[in-house]
């Protein structure tokens, strides 16, 4: 029988917003790794009547209850004693528990006061996780149907006691695995590919195909529950081929991190270097390829442009184009890339000139206008954007430094640099 | 009679683990803000059946809700249909919806498929929130003693729509108002302000006071409820100014957007502009200083040396200094603003070099050492970072920037670069 997991998550702070529920999101990553399929998250406050409420309405509907949080000495840590009530548990003070917290107080100097051990007191015949990173001892027990587990609160401990307690618990009680591959796509909206696919997507069932928008990009998951990983990626494989030949050139990789990485992978492949003239981009195109460690064997560098002053005096823009043109045009967008390639001594270099809003330039050009050029050995490439009318500041700069990527990964990899859906 | 709210995010990327629930955290903060109490967050997949479900659990324990995700075009979006089924509502067709989605595709260049006027279809009689940000239209109607609020999921498009469609809709349902003051300080830690405010937080009821941590920063809030804004701001004042009296010069600002947006205002009443010289974070400052609008008038531009070429070639720092003192150096650090300062011709220059890791650099400096500089009118002042044994990449650019940008804010204000706590 297939198991389902709900998440519940104690803590005022999540409802207040002061922190952003990672946990819930490292556990579902984790659990479906593991075959463990998901349905709900939860998020409820210190307020023992309400995480009761919660428990009971959990238990209906999954037969494993994960809960992160309220494991700890402060008083309105409370998580323990409710799960415990909730299934007709006795909280028993449990002496191993309480020597490990001790010494980990006295180890990391803190006071030993009374309320630290508090955390000792555990459901009676329940499977103790030890806390390698933290005080608070997480468990795991099995009444009523229901697998009851419960994991600290602080990202830095909930990560590992799911990884080394958690899940080998729980290994015993899935069967199967289920594997995904992400394709990722730039040039083509979500709509228009869930236009293409939703026959296909309905009619799938192992594997299922689900399609996702992220900031001008498209991701495709093909996902497959399968015994065994080999019999699910042998599911999965002939998806990803059918969507790769689909979708051709506007697939940029299945299973990467980012363009900026396919970018220099491409760059490492072929020996060759990168660098950067931005404008209306302000940094961002030099700040995405250096989050990427090991940036520093293909990307020289790159020259923040933000007034004509610096596109002429460092980029060698000249100032008749500048005067006759204005910044926010193609053949300023190509001298500024030709400049940095020169001035940087790269193989390969991509500007970006055009009106973030949130007003248009001085010229009238509307925000969201925006040309992204490259300059290699074989000449340069310009290409326009109109990126809409009332769009997000950061969106569009996002936009405009993806764009200036897949003009060098369609270099790098010899395609055209424009085409038609 | 208070109201109390319920989140219930649709998406199966959720649960999965693809992303984390950031679009709650947003809302939770807006929410607490217009005192309305937020007391469960529910997680749901793209699935009608227990969409329904949740729903019918949340109308028994709020009665505002407010959903996100699920109402773009692609068949796995369901939200509306099943929240107007929910509460017996028609779904109609809306002209004006419909006219706006075309017309975004248009401009943005997409191509017009069938299904993206599914995103015009909104339940019967709602107040319809139009979405400047993406497609997906928002909207709002009261049934059966609950307010039902749709919101769509990409956090780009869900953040403007609540600040900008949903706050205002619900300001009218919240009795009295709640108002806040967060002072920003940089340069003390969070357990350093919590352990000197313990008593003083414990004590006070209205206003209330929180810290909060933040990229190595950290946030003080003071918030007050009470019937009119003016009492509000009565009972904050003596608040606020004991606060920035307590910590002196380690207060950069009082409700401002960040650091860099301090420094270019400072910039602007000193008539004076800004460059960077950036290796380790690689475009960051440059990218932060732009994120705000209107960054031109102050901004010169910066120059990303990511290579020991571009800091010899562009910046002209000195080859005898990059080989004697290496890269990640104090000296180079200083040649790297002065250089700035000269090629960019701004006022006022800023440069970080050090190693963001993963791995030590080839001279064996450990990560997380940094060095951050900036060069004036004045001469040069630099300053070295150990950024901590268990550094994350991404933690060390943000952090290290911040460290740049709080060297011009003190210049600017003339305060002394460096203090002890």
């Amino acid at each position: 029988m297939s198991h389902t997991v709900e998440i519940l998550s104690v803590g005022t702070e999540l409802l207040l917003g002061n922190i952003v529920n990672t946990d819930a999101q490292m556990l579902s990553q984790g659990l479906s790794a593991l075959g463990l399929n998901v349905y709900y998250h939860t998020v409820v406050g210190d307020n023992p009547q309400r995480v009761r409420r919660a428990v009971d309405i959990a238990r209906q509907r999954a037969d494993i209850i994960i809960t992160t949080g309220g494991l700890g000495p402060t008083c309105d840590d409370l998580t323990k004693n409710v799960l415990a009530q909730a299934f007709g548990k006795k909280l028993i003070y449990d002496e191993e528990s309480a020597r490990r917290i001790r010494s980990h107080f006295v180890r990391t100097g803190r006071p030993v006061t009374e309320n630290i051990f508090q955390q000792a007191m555990l459901p009676e015949g329940c499977t103790i996780f030890s806390n390698d990173w933290g005080t608070a001892p997480g468990c795991a027990f099995q009444a009523e149907g229901v697998h009851v587990i419960m994991l600290p609160g602080p990202p830095s401990e909930c990560g590992p006691m799911f990884q080394y307690r958690a899940a080998p618990y729980l290994r015993q009680l899935s069967e199967g695995v289920i594997l995904s591959h992400t394709i990722k796509l730039f040039g083509i909206g979500e709509a228009t590919v869930e236009a293409r696919l939703r026959e296909q997507m309905n009619a799938m069932t192992n594997p299922t195909l689900a399609p996702y928008a992220k900031e001008g990009e498209c991701e495709l998951r093909v996902t497959a529950k399968a015994a065994a990983p080999e019999e699910a990626q042998a599911l999965l494989r002939p998806t990803v081929d059918q969507l790769k030949a689909l979708f051709g050139s506007k697939v940029y990789g299945v299973d990467v991190p980012s363009i900026e990485a396919v970018v220099e992978d491409l760059l490492r492949q072929r020996g060759m270097t990168l660098g950067t003239a931005e404008s209306c981009t302000g940094g961002l195109m030099a700040k995405r390829l250096t989050d990427v460690p090991g940036a520093s064997q293909v990307f020289k560098g790159g020259v923040v442009s933000y007034t004509n002053e610096v596109k002429h005096g460092v980029l060698g823009v000249s100032q008749e184009l500048l005067d006759r043109f204005g910044a926010v045009s193609a053949p300023v967008a190509q001298a500024m890339a030709q400049g940095a390639r020169r001035v940087l001594g790269c193989d390969i270099a991509l500007s970006s000139t055009g009106v973030a809003g949130p007003d248009r330039d001085d010229r009238g050009n509307e925000v969201g206008t925006m040309f992204v050029a490259i300059a290699t050995a074989d000449g340069t490439h310009v290409k326009q954007l109109h990126l809409g009318a009332r769009p997000v500041r950061a969106r569009l700069r996002t936009q405009t430094a993806t764009h200036a990527f897949d003009l060098a990964r369609r270099y790098l990899s010899g395609l055209p640099y424009e085409e038609t859906v």
